[in-house]
């Protein structure tokens, strides 16, 4: 074997053809270049040459394996959780929100997907559990879940978010941090039936125009869903990222519209009627309307336009070193998919194009990642998301100049995040 | 609003172009249809005409939301989790299976990713734990985590499946159960920093042509992994579906090595040592190499090769009802992309090609899907995976043809479950 000294081990670092550095480029980098290591290069793998300090978990036997339990995150990610308001009047009625600062890549973990309820979660016995399939259709139907869960299945990787997400972006205060302002969002791979053949099975009479979705929670949530989407992609769902549903996302059945407003995604689907006009229930009259600057409502507006957010830098993550950072974040559009991701370090005057995570899917998060080098100056970052309708995400200006700001729905302004000198991330406008 | 009689809404089923019924074309399928149900073609959202018993978890509030807790699945779910032998001497060696039976779609959920460890699952500070990488490189670097997740990262979804995955295949008695037969497996999207990345940041050596990788448990569990696979796609991962690393797998830093054999991708990572040669461990000696019939041991034999199985029916999801049966499980390769999924349904005579859920992704599960009539009568399914080299997943005879029985790793020969006549699938050899 070619044994090397340990002065070529330590020579000082040359600049080359294909290599990049990002870590060690600059002195303040912080990262510990070994110098005092006993025999580095030698080719052996013993314990000797190990160059650092062994600790106790490496000393003695680790934890016996988890037999027949559920496997939980590290006791040291325990502050990784949903977060939301706990002063609602009726504990079972609110929202938690997803840690947008602590995810990577495109999926949420089922543990910390976002959750919003009105009448608290219901603990529903599969066993006992039916979906009737009524109204406007040849042969009215009730489905156990085991009949659901024989019908050919499909799985698909799209978002979830509520109508209400961002609701504080209309004006100030801000909240403090992603979580709390982004965190209604989730991106989940969804398995279950497509809506179609269920409702072919029942056989769907020509008037038949729209369908009334409701749940077995307590309040009986319904909303009514115009019959082009449900022929379109709807599904009916029952698991999330490859197990059954949560209790709190549905468990045992929900509906889902991919790029839909998530109130319209009913969870405990208890029914589908299908009748010939919308329902014109409470949760689409007296809520989950926009209110407009002439006091007048949008009813049904159902789609959930492209939007995006940075998740690195965050309130969460700041920054806590000059030099390389890679600026990252999530993009998506109920519309489709998304095109392009633009991200401007200087408040907006200036604007780069980062990189997509592959594959790029339809109704689904985006992850992007800019390389971007802080000299520690306070600035302002900002990403635009462009979908493949062409639909570019408006300013918080432009949203509110045509929208007003007595709104808590569908705010999909782009966000700003003042990096401050001392490397600290805040939510403003800029 | 239309509204329809009673008598419309019942009329008999009519075949129609275009509609196609899966649970309800023949009379023993058990759907029940709505015979008495009140009113049910009323286009008014009332409580009074839904054709359900009202359960008592639709009359009360709720449980409140899970606020700064980690989510967890329905208790109706406890069986749900990952089994294994526990009757190793040391409680910590040993392995636990992932519920293939219970899984959907491509992602496995991090709380059921299988687990092997040989000593223990330490309990490791990510603010103390440090990754060496020194032997031939420039300059040696120890790095701290906050210092890894400042590298660009990169999110790719890829199976990880251990070497003696279907270790009993080899000859019988089988294993009674998909689960404790092909559970081994799991498929993912991990998230990290490439491993070229970390190495240029040091600089390699012409010379490096090996390293070492080890981990920081009780064994020091070592491995060696050639320059070119480390340069390929291997990375060094810290979180998996979104979130930070399960202890089990490896918190807070792993090696990953899309399409390797599982015990390669060190978990607990704490050194990177660059050599010229294979370091020749214990576990790539007296472990982790291929028996072969004239007694020699295959050495570096680092690919997972073409490999399927049918999850439903399966032993833990025998058939209830005759009738439409899809049938689905997953296939995957060490060698890129799934090409092609063959199922036979009578014991290998025909094959006819499942549809692959899509997007078939590079060194990833593909979930495939078949439909199939199941009439009542005793049979054999098998599923045979092609990749996109043209590879065909072998019988098992072909295979223990070469190979012999005495073997522990590396079994990819087709899976048969028989159907009996009552609908029970149990483990064969056909």
């Amino acid at each position: 074997m070619t044994r090397r000294t340990r002065a070529d081990a330590t020579e000082p670092t040359r600049p080359e053809t294909g290599r990049r550095r990002f870590l060690t480029q600059s002195a303040a980098a912080g990262i510990a270049a070994i110098g005092s290591a006993p025999a580095v290069a030698s080719a052996a793998a013993s314990a000797e040459d190990l160059p650092l300090r062994v600790p106790k978990w490496s000393t003695e036997p680790g934890l016996p394996l988890s037999h027949e339990k559920y496997g939980l995150p590290s006791p040291f990610e325990k502050s990784v959780v949903r977060r939301g308001r706990q002063d609602w009047v009726m504990p079972g009625s609110g929202s938690i929100m997803s840690p947008l600062a602590n995810l990577r890549g495109m999926i949420t973990p089922n543990g910390l997907a976002f959750e919003r309820t009105h009448g608290g979660v219901p603990e529903i016995d599969p066993a006992q559990h039916r979906l009737a399939v009524h109204g406007l259709v040849r042969q009215p139907l009730v489905f156990t879940m085991n009949d659901i869960v024989r019908f050919p299945s499909v799985s698909r990787i799209h978002f979830l978010e509520c109508a209400g997400n961002t609701s504080r972006g209309w004006a100030p205060p801000f909240p403090p941090t992603v979580q709390l302002s982004h965190g209604l969002l989730s991106c989940c791979e969804w398995t279950g039936v497509l809506l179609s053949t269920v409702l072919d099975e029942a056989g769907l009479m020509p008037e038949a125009k729209w369908l009334l979705a409701e749940g077995a929670d307590a309040v009986a949530l319904n909303r009514s869903v115009p019959i082009s989407k449900a022929l379109e992609d709807a599904m009916l769902v029952y698991a999330q990222n490859g197990e059954m549903l949560r209790p709190e996302n549905g468990y045992p059945l929900r509906l889902f519209l991919p790029g839909w407003e998530g109130n319209m995604n009913v969870k405990w689907l208890r029914r589908l009627k299908l009748g010939a006009e919308p329902f014109m229930t409470r949760w689409e009259t007296s809520k989950y309307t926009d209110s407009m600057p002439d006091g007048s409502a949008r009813q049904f507006t159902f789609t959930m336009e492209a939007k995006s957010v940075i998740t690195h830098p965050a309130p969460e993550r700041p920054l806590t070193t000059k030099g390389f950072v890679e600026v990252s974040g999530i993009a998506w559009s109920g519309n489709g998919r998304i095109r392009r991701v633009d991200v401007s370090t200087d408040g907006g005057r200036s604007w780069r194009s980062a990189e997509l995570q592959q594959p790029v899917l339809h109704r689904a998060w985006t992850r992007f990642r800019l390389p971007w080098t802080w000299k520690g100056g306070d600035t302002v970052l900002q990403s635009r998301a462009i979908d493949e309708t062409g639909y570019v995400q408006p300013t918080a200006e432009q949203l509110v100049a045509v929208r007003g700001t007595a709104n808590q729905y569908h705010f999909n302004g782009i966000q700003s995040w003042r990096i401050a000198s001392d490397g600290k991330v805040s939510n403003v406008r800029a």
